[in-house]
């Protein structure tokens, strides 16, 4: 028998069916065409060498060994916003609200070799990626359009992905979206009900029930939240309570760096390599300051397709339990 | 310079960006491996003369010429949600809130032909399958436990079809799911502010403005809405205000079958067979009897793919602007 989950972070239900897929591993997509590529390609824009064929660079980080770029990130070359001189509200008559779409959107080439996904990388290459999300952040927050900053990665075609050179976006809107300002809303209407952060909260009670955690040390905890929408959908979330990622110090960056790559170690162990996106919440410009909302990354591994059940009603059917993925998750851990 | 439009049903902003995609025939994806199917297939649950591989039909409508089953509706094998005797509450703890899935899940196999797709038939047969839910979307409204029906399809791979014989899908759920509980309580505040429905508004304006309408007569109105956020997204949408399908007389009825299978084969012409998926909007149980809901069909093509910005933000990018699909399935009038 299913059973309808409430997501306490977002109000939206879920249904988990796990009767309905089989066991976790049966999600697994194993030996993609990814492993096979070679570490540079001619003619792929990202790689080192072609430079030429992309704006050019707003930040590049060096790597330690060669001195040349690690993390390299520029504007994306056919942006969903960009900078704007006729900015303004361009709207239709009153019902039809719209606004030129100011912002930004850029391209994190994550490393100079075409072939050296996440999980094959080591730690210091993930903090510097990390670093390099940051650096990004802060600049685009610190734009007069801003309101909303979303760092995110799409890996592998299932997820989007159209080149790919292992690569992340970084994307500011001057408007925030609504499902982000319904998340704030929930997560102030709990604080201002309780005095305490939800996701804080939250975060607590995977620790007390313990069936859902993937992992935990001092600074973050990996788990499964109990109303996952698809097949280990993974949340990190860190222990102290920070609203926004643009404030994380230098230590927790490379903690969370760590964290992070280890989780997508134990994901491709686990369930094969598949296609994932993942996407870094934090509390928009305006409420940064504000203490309710919780910075945290959440994964989305794209092992089921989503079709008119959800497109409609926007109700998500898991076929797997989050127990139970995060069970072969934890297995996965060297 | 791309733009962001604010979907007045949902309050969701999308970004137009239309110069990343092309033109609207770019996406097209011709010739696609259905066109090939044969009419029967041996093993395939939904063939005639397999009924057998099905639970026990709920409902059959027979053809005018054979007699035999047309339309055929049954119980889904692997339920997302089912008949519930363990109904209840089934939380861990203050924070997650959960319910046994209990209500209903079934399928419609909407011809005997494996091969026949929608953009393939005549008016009755249509005709017949628009009864067909109809009458079953009545049939679960009437359960105890229902809160919300919809009735949804999936055509193609792309659209999370697992079974390639044309079907739709029926789901009885004992929640409201938030999203359409968010499009309840935006249509009731247009409401209780302007006295007017917010549907019937939108349905104005959009013939007012008439770039985006793709088709319309005495009682249905075609449109790319204006904040659409995927490549011809398609509403249909009756002139007649009514919060429920389920109140939907005979003739409406049919003259709906007739404008869905014209809108289908529409897009078919325009741009190439793509998968798709449809869905039923209209007023929950509770609210059926109430005048601010309007009930409609929204379509949405499967062209483009949704990437960690859509997954962490809910914020849509859609590279093709309403105005220019509209034009496109407009000309694909026969």
């Amino acid at each position: 028998m299913s059973e309808l989950r409430l997501n306490p972070a977002t109000g939206e239900w879920v249904i988990i069916a796990a009767d309905r897929g089989g066991r976790p591993h049966d999600f697994a997509h194993p030996g993609r065409s990814r492993r096979k590529l070679p570490p540079l390609v001619e003619g792929c824009p990202f790689c080192p060498g072609n430079e030429g064929m992309t704006p050019n660079a707003l930040l590049e980080l060096p790597s330690e060994s060669s001195g040349r770029w690690q993390v390299r990130a520029f504007p994306n070359k056919y942006p969903a916003l960009g900078p704007g001189s006729a900015s303004g509200a361009t709207s239709e008559g009153p019902l039809f609200a719209a606004v030129t779409g100011e912002g930004a959107h850029e391209v994190l080439v994550e490393t100079p070799l075409h072939n050296r996904f996440p999980a094959d990388r080591d730690d210091g290459e993930m903090a510097l990626l990390v670093q390099a999300y940051q650096q990004r952040y802060l600049a685009l927050q610190s734009h007069r359009s801003t309101k909303y900053v979303l760092i995110f990665k799409n890996h592998g075609e299932g997820a989007g992905t159209s080149i790919e050179h292992p690569h992340s976006q970084i994307i500011a809107a001057p408007v925030v979206p609504e499902k982000e300002q319904r998340r704030c809303q929930i997560a102030c209407e709990h604080y201002d009900r309780t005095g305490r952060c939800l996701y804080c909260d939250i975060v607590n009670e995977e620790l007390r029930l313990a069936s859902r955690v993937v992992y935990h040390d001092n600074q973050f905890v990996v788990f499964h939240p109990f109303a996952a929408g698809r097949p280990a959908e993974t949340w990190i979330v860190p222990r102290d309570h920070a609203p926004s990622f643009g404030h994380v110090d230098e230590q927790g960056l490379r903690a969370f760096a760590s964290v992070l790559l280890q989780t997508l170690r134990q994901l491709r162990t686990a369930f094969g390599d598949p296609d994932f996106n993942y996407a870094i919440h934090t509390a928009p410009k305006d409420e940064e300051d504000r203490p309710y909302y919780h910075w945290h990354l959440q994964l989305i591994p794209r092992m089921t397709k989503a079709a008119g059940l959800e497109l409609g009603s926007g109700m998500y059917v898991n076929v797997a339990a989050p127990e139970d993925t995060a069970e072969a998750m934890r297995q996965a851990r060297p």
